[in-house]
């Protein structure tokens, strides 16, 4: 049987030569990582997941979940791997240390997930939403929350949820029903959520139900909206846990990921929910947001995840199946698939693309840290920014290619990967989720030209695109024709990305939904110019390796790769020039 | 609950306009059928479809099949609706007249395929398959075959397959290991075939397998193939029903298309299952291909369908559903989600590429009935060469967009799309198989590549893309511009493909893998083309019809569909050209 193998080298080559990732912790003073301590973890996530999740994630396709008595259960072996998940500490990788966090850069958090999820999303998906609680709560919540709830939800104890869906109130939150009334300094909670991811469970003690509600008299529309804490389990007065008035309806069966329970949840079909007031009253939508960023940035990983396991499991049986003839008369005899260059360029479409992925969000979860670390500062302040922009396109690029790429693993199978025994169509039903949830991916683009796009007066995406520049020009002036080719590429679709903004920019004031048409493919074309950039910067990087050691195997395969992802990839995104402008012509006339 | 509708004004105006299928008839001298007769089929075969076949598609998918004491049992809803779609004789359009068939041109039958497969591929399959036989049969079959199995074939009291993959030979077929021993003037087959698409079920009285198999000492390779019929009861010497020695070892579970039984069958395990011979000895292939190709230009007609599907479920949800508000400040209050330019733009995708797809798919058939109608004049041997060169571009195109257009269709539905109730995932799950039978997409891209490139010594593509050409000149010298610009649009590709095509060609010659890596890049480039030749042709008709009427609401937004089709995906084919040239030079050092 095929077994996952984290990507350590590819992981470790952007953290070390894209990131520079020993001058970093040094700049921060962090005396107790460096890149060789990081990558110890890595190799050791890798093992875990390979041997803990990797292995009971057909099994958890097939079972799924079973609602019984209005509590869900789940596999019996995820029980036991999420025992094993919390006992060897991979709750803990983030949050403060004080409350027994390990706080690793997210540079680093964002390479463990992606081997977390690779191997197992359904399961993963659990430890996604709790590390977007530890960071709500340390940004929003109050000191005594912060110390009752954040050591628990950091073991892993403790599991997390986020509730904003209502029936009628997806995309938008504005109408949302649920309210919650002040009694005897509590919250009472009444109102219907759904599709709650792990909104019930049988393998963390409790469960944090973060929750949009309405305070009685609160403003109309985002503005009245309040976070609440509501727990499965609470303590009374009396230091009893009480089972809180929160009742699973129903559990969706969904097409993928499902050894994810998505939950109908009633709170306070009886007397009310007790819940706890986070943050400022009506303050809740910004607050949960902080949640939903981190979210977001993790279901962009999500995407990279799925991808480099379709494409390690692709790669596998393109190895072992033994089909046709070589076209090249040298090779007599049947050949395995991957010596056709069909097979080969499905390999490499994926294998370029889920590199380009993971740079990009490596290094987006860097710019977060150094934000993290120097908040106050214009260079803090402007990683920040950057970040925010990133966010959206790494969120909706990475998904909208992730279904792609597990397509593509179906296909390098045949007829076996329309089988469900193989395991490749489970990627691709799976992965159908992360373009929607967490904001639909047509909100992440309309995200980035209404809001990422004018941010800073429109100097976020100037400077974005000067970092790319910077890429370009280095590559133009290398004496390697493929990077100078590469370099040549990425110039050209700048000078197209920056036309599209400009024009997108203008238009907006003009009419915004002109330039709503556009937000789709601009974000498709911004996704392959930063992944374009990432590949260059890595084939830039790769050539310095190999100015010292002419033969490392890994550089000139990253070179490669790189000039593969910039010839197909980048003229795409030139193409899109023409769709931008042109769509919302013909879509007015639509009806 | 949304119903199907079938597009019937669209297939008429491609019949109408863009065939002229009434001077069609008349030059073969057909006074029995008339566009306005055939119409009016297309409507029968609309209302039955909606209310026999699409109200027990989601029941299929839910029940799937099962394998009872070696016997397929399907849905009960499936034995009624194949009773019914015997009697009201949808059979039967297919066949020659003498053996009780319609003998419908295929343009009219591409578009019943359409409505029954948009309706319930998993039924539809059937049918498909059974046409296929039915035309095997007809040009390779002897009288005494085709006496004796035509009519019940045609009639659909019997059903056929095609048996040619085995467990070590899918895509290639020189290697399979069926055996077939003459005895007493019949054939005793002995082997195992895997993936056979309705290879058993109990809603026909018999079913009729045709199946590729070795004669003793047979040449090596594909020209040692011979081709068997096989039927599951025979009459034996006495004219008593026999059953053959036919078992089915297991169905198999898959990711969807769930009521199209996919068996593995055992010919002869214990005294030999009983054939018969159809065409010469080792020709087999060659017989198989006439089913293989009219199964193809199916499969193309398939993804076409399921497209359709999908895209009005999409449609019907986004004029229901109601989230967010305008961004046209004019509109207040929360709109139905069609109202938001994204969402628009996902719809008019799905829109845009099912039109042109049918409109390539009906061509493609017209084509063919054009050559059988005269098989020896030039004309005729023209339109095979033509129809030859389509078929892989409708097969590969058409069924790679499925995935896509069925995709957005869960989009258009957010959360819900994933949930499977509302039926969205289906079509993206029952889609995935399209891709992958009949010969792979990357087999499609092949073929076109070394055969059909390479065809009439290159004439025949030349000849395509002389027509294309004719069709951007005519839109040139409008006086609307909006023709003008996709002339011009349009113009631009056809430099660029014919500079493909030429190097493709040149390459070949000098190494055949190096064009092997462009050749999916190539065929999807060539499909976006065709795709924009059929949008045009039907925007310059649409044009003749305004001149008359200038209110006439289906030629506008014909033109407003082929606007957003050209602007949209023409750029996109353009940018393959670096795609296919540079593709295999970091393919080659890929391992």
């Amino acid at each position: 049987m095929e077994k996952y193998v984290a990507p350590v080298e590819d992981m470790s080559f952007v953290l070390n030569n894209l990131l520079d990732i020993d001058n970093y912790l040094k700049s921060i003073n962090n005396k107790e990582l460096s890149f060789d301590s990081l990558k110890m973890v890595i190799e050791e996530a890798g093992k875990f997941a390979c041997d803990e999740l990797d292995t009971i994630n057909q099994i958890g396709d097939q079972e799924g979940i079973k609602l019984e008595n209005g509590v869900v259960r789940m596999p019996e072996s995820f029980i036991k791997a999420y025992k094993k998940f919390v006992n060897t500490g991979w709750f803990s990788i983030i949050g403060e240390k004080k409350y027994g966090g390990q706080d690793l850069p997210l540079s680093a958090v964002v390479i463990i997930n992606e081997i977390m999820h690779s191997t197992n999303m359904s399961f993963a998906t659990n430890n996604m939403l709790t590390q977007g609680a530890v960071e709500l709560l340390e940004s929003h919540g109050n000191e005594k929350q912060k110390e009752f709830y954040l050591p628990n939800l950091i073991s892993g104890k403790w599991s997390g949820t986020m509730n904003l869906t209502e029936p009628h109130a997806g995309s938008d939150l504005s109408s949302i029903k649920t309210k919650a009334i002040e009694k005897d300094k509590k919250f009472l909670i009444k109102g219907t959520k759904i599709y709650i991811t792990h909104g019930d469970q049988d393998m963390s003690d409790n469960i944090i139900h973060l929750v949009l509600a309405k305070l009685p008299n609160a403003p109309e529309g985002v503005r009245g909206i309040s976070l609440f804490l509501v727990p499965k389990y609470f303590l009374n007065d009396k230091g009893t846990k009480v089972k809180n008035d929160i009742k699973v309806i129903s559990v969706e069966h969904k097409l993928g990921h499902n050894a994810s329970p998505t939950c109908v949840l009633n709170f306070g079909e009886n007397e009310g929910a007790i819940g706890e007031l986070v943050g400022e009253p009506n303050q809740g939508l910004k607050a949960m947001f902080t949640m939903m960023n981190n979210a977001r940035l993790n279901v962009g990983v999500q995407g990279l995840a799925i991808s480099e396991r379709a494409y390690q499991k692709a790669l596998s049986f393109s190895k072992e199946r033994i089909q046709g003839y070589s076209l090249n008369k040298n090779i007599t005899g049947p050949v395995e698939i991957i010596k056709h260059p069909d097979v080969k360029r499905m390999l490499m479409e994926m294998k370029s693309q889920t590199e380009a992925m993971r740079g990009l969000a490596i290094t987006t979860g860097n710019f977060i840290d150094k934000y993290k670390n120097f908040p106050n500062s214009p260079e803090g302040k402007e990683c920040l920014f950057i970040s925010n922009l990133l966010t959206p396109i790494v969120k909706a690029w990475c998904t909208d290619q992730s279904i792609y790429i597990t397509s593509l693993g179906v296909q390098v199978h045949g007829g076996m990967g329309f089988i469900e025994d193989t395991g490749a169509a489970q990627y691709y039903r799976d992965c159908r989720i992360l373009a929607i949830y967490e904001g639909t991916n047509g909100i992440q683009a309309l995200d980035l030209l209404r809001r990422k796009l004018f941010q800073e007066n429109g100097e976020t995406y100037k400077k974005v695109l000067q970092i790319i520049k910077n890429t370009a020009e280095l590559a133009i002036k290398s004496e390697n024709n493929n990077l100078k080719e590469m370099g040549e590429l990425l110039f050209k679709s700048l000078d197209i990305i920056e036309d599209c903004s400009v024009w997108l920019i203008d238009k907006y004031e003009e009419n915004p939904e002109i330039s709503a048409a556009g937000a789709t493919p601009f974000l498709n074309m911004f996704g392959w110019v930063l992944g374009g950039w990432i590949m260059l910067d890595s084939a830039n990087k790769a050539q310095l390796i190999i100015l010292k050691d002419k033969n490392n195997k890994f550089a000139k395969e990253k070179i490669n790769t790189a000039s593969f992802f910039c010839n197909t990839y980048l003229p795409l995104a030139s193409s899109l020039q023409n769709t931008i402008k042109k769509s919302f012509y013909a879509l007015e006339n639509f009806n």
